[in-house]
């Protein structure tokens, strides 16, 4: 049978029985790719996989979870999906929603988030209420809603998000034959750091896998769990983990813990680096978030904290196409030349 | 086994032995999702599947036949590979190149195109030449290139692109256990419709299977085939098939006779409400170019051209990440509201 999304695909692992009518874009099902080049480039002994979740339906993981949350709303007949989030859960809140039939809205703090970044969000139809107010305003009137009227959350909150989270593991699990020895992650909400945890675990539990060392990054200016305590005013290149108190904060707490892995920083240009250097070697555009855990990665490698046994898997969150701005910043610009053939050759520069 | 791409996958449609080492993104493998909501929306008594091509790796179906090119160029131990393109080509080329290990170069004329356009490009590594000449200049002189060094063509001349492109067809196939009875597509230079019409061709010689009609649509101010004649100055707000004299032409004339399709027009509006109609339906974002495959689809539509036997394959070419700008301009900006749950719930207008 074709692939029909992650519901169908790994029902027997979430909150559904038999006969669910899954909401769903097709998400999952996305590249894990052996990175032979960029293992060269960092020099590192061990084997390095990419997976590439800004192949997703909307450009990130987001829609592993919101398959699973918007499914739940439609079957307890919410008369319309909500969130505060100014991103990728936006984006797909309201793909989902769209092809739902619901009508998803987004709320924010007024003026604090350009029109461009809501781009996607908007075609897909949410319709978007700035209030004003701060983001906390933002957050406490969404909760409101959900708690007075027949409007589901779709924010982290929701816990049905990590149960869809959590099948990226599957995927892992099911294309390498085995588990990992570490996965490599950007932490922000945490959400998703916890969710291939409970993943891996789960599927340990059934089918006897062992288990990864999870490896979190968080962003210098926005690290609240490396520093163990929350971040007023978090600041980095990489908006989607520029969050100062995460929703699972104790449960990636947790899933470090446990597994005996370990949480880091990574500096704003060594992401930048990262997502050119992922770009450059593995034709991957990844957003810059995304990038956080190859540069943990090379952070390690550089600690000689793995081995030519290690297998590492980086989860890449987003696709590069939903922040080429930023990615720009650094690229060197065209060079010029006359129209004639010696010219051109010239500066090619050929061997 | 887990999925390899699109040469593994068809090898035995492909001109490549066994023991081919493909250079791969794991392109391919893209969804077909099955348009109820569309088609309760145009009314439709057929059946409506959209085949999503900007799920691929660098956004765009160029990524199926860029594998091809760029593992063909390695086969012949090429230096570089270079193109005279500003979009999804380019891209795709600068990401397969990149996994190659080859350098890419992009030829353009100069001034023409915002760098904002070329970031995709700059990110992957592509080295971007820019000639103070017309885009004429900038086609001679890769071409002049490709005669008299070891840098590789991957432009529409390259007939390793087409073989590639075929492979969404043979997708189609599988995944319907059939032939569609139509299939629309928007032509622009035309290697698209000429890849999927021999797709369906071969597929056919082997497996005895049916064929669809082709139906293509060019945008209105840019309709070469349409009209029978070059179009010296191009115009559509769909950039990607902003094209005045097609390569692939009489490739593309020939499918359409062979299949008994037609080519016909659509508007820049009809393609832009289009675009919003997918995406609020659907939950698919796609590029402008992508949406005049639905635009067209709608107009026959309105003509009752298809009946409730028929089953409809509209290939979405692009990711709308690729031009954000483009889609912004028709959605309804954010409504304002004091932070006040009475006020939002106002203007939440729920039943």
């Amino acid at each position: 049978m074709s692939y029909s999304g992650v519901i169908n695909k790994y029902l027997e692992y979430l909150p559904f029985t038999e006969g669910v009518r899954p909401v769903t874009l097709l998400e999952g099902n996305t590249p894990l790719i052996e990175a032979d080049n960029l293992r060269d480039e960092l020099k590192a002994p061990c084997k390095i996989f990419l997976k590439f979740e800004g192949a997703n339906p909307t450009g990130s993981f987001k829609d592993r979870g919101m398959t699973v949350a918007i499914t739940e709303a439609v079957h307890r007949n919410a008369e319309a999906v909500i969130c505060a989030s100014t991103g990728n859960t936006s984006a797909s809140a309201a793909a989902y929603a769209a092809k739902a039939g619901l009508q998803a809205f987004v709320i924010l703090p007024k003026g604090k988030i350009a029109v461009g970044k809501l781009a996607q969000a908007l075609i897909y139809g949410a319709k978007v209420i700035e209030i004003d107010g701060n983001f906390d305003d933002a957050l406490r009137i969404v909760r409101e809603i959900g708690e007075k009227t027949n409007v589901v959350i779709v924010n982290s909150i929701n816990p049905f998000r990590i149960e869809g989270q959590k099948t990226a593991s599957f995927e892992i699990l099911e294309t390498l034959g085995s588990s990992p020895t570490h996965h490599s992650l950007p932490v922000g909400n945490a959400g998703n750091i916890t969710a291939y945890w409970k993943g891996y675990k789960e599927w340990a539990s059934k089918k006897h896998s062992s288990l990864p060392k999870m490896l979190g990054f968080q962003a210098e200016g926005s690290a609240p769990i490396f520093h163990g305590k929350i971040i007023e005013h978090p600041e980095t290149v990489a908006t989607a983990i520029r969050i100062g108190n995460p929703a699972s904060w104790k449960l990636a707490v947790q899933a470090l813990d446990e597994s005996k892995g370990q949480i880091n920083i990574v500096t704003d240009s060594e992401i930048l680096e990262a997502q050119r250097v992922i770009a450059r070697t593995e034709g991957i555009f990844c957003e810059p978030a995304s990038a956080s855990s190859v540069a943990g990665l090379r952070n390690l490698l550089n600690k000689r904290y793995f081995t030519g046994k290690d297998v590492v898997v980086c989860t890449l969150t987003g696709n590069g196409l939903k922040d080429p701005d930023t990615a720009s910043r650094g690229i060197t610009p065209p060079l010029t030349a006359a129209p004639s053939l010696s010219e051109v050759l010239n500066l090619m520069n050929l061997n």
